[in-house]
């Protein structure tokens, strides 16, 4: 069993209004400190049994619907759980 | 400067309906061995200057704005970065 941690980011030339908002949001409750804020999404995947090609098969994933490749990135970590 | 990378992830008892569906998306694209999706947000903040307490000050944002403490937990990582 695996345990694959997705991250999903805009890429940095476009533009975050999501971002935008929750960054004034922040300053109006007087954390004028932040600068910016990006947003993007983060997904915990359990993947079964004894499979062959996890990281080939993630970055497919990834390829078809975790991510839109022509706004985001994306990275992942892929961590084997050891059942006992 | 400083770069907070923030993680908010719904609660283990919490539903998620928004993971469920990738997770039968992805079994529709023939990717039978995800047995659960999760899915959270991912911020990254920049702090600028040499704020003080720089912790405490983002301990306070998660809980009063970037996470929903009834449904969400919340886990950060502070980077310092030092300008060349």
């Amino acid at each position: 069993m695996y345990k694959v941690k997705v991250y999903v980011t805009l890429k940095e030339s476009v533009l975050d209004p999501q971002g935008n908002a929750v960054k004034n949001s922040l300053h109006s409750l007087s954390y004028n400190e932040v600068e910016e804020v990006r947003i993007g999404k983060y997904m915990e995947l359990t993947i079964g049994g004894s499979t062959e090609n996890v990281e080939k098969r993630i970055e497919e994933m990834c390829e078809r619907l975790l991510a839109n490749t022509v706004i985001e990135d994306y990275r992942y970590e892929i961590e084997e759980v050891v059942s006992q």
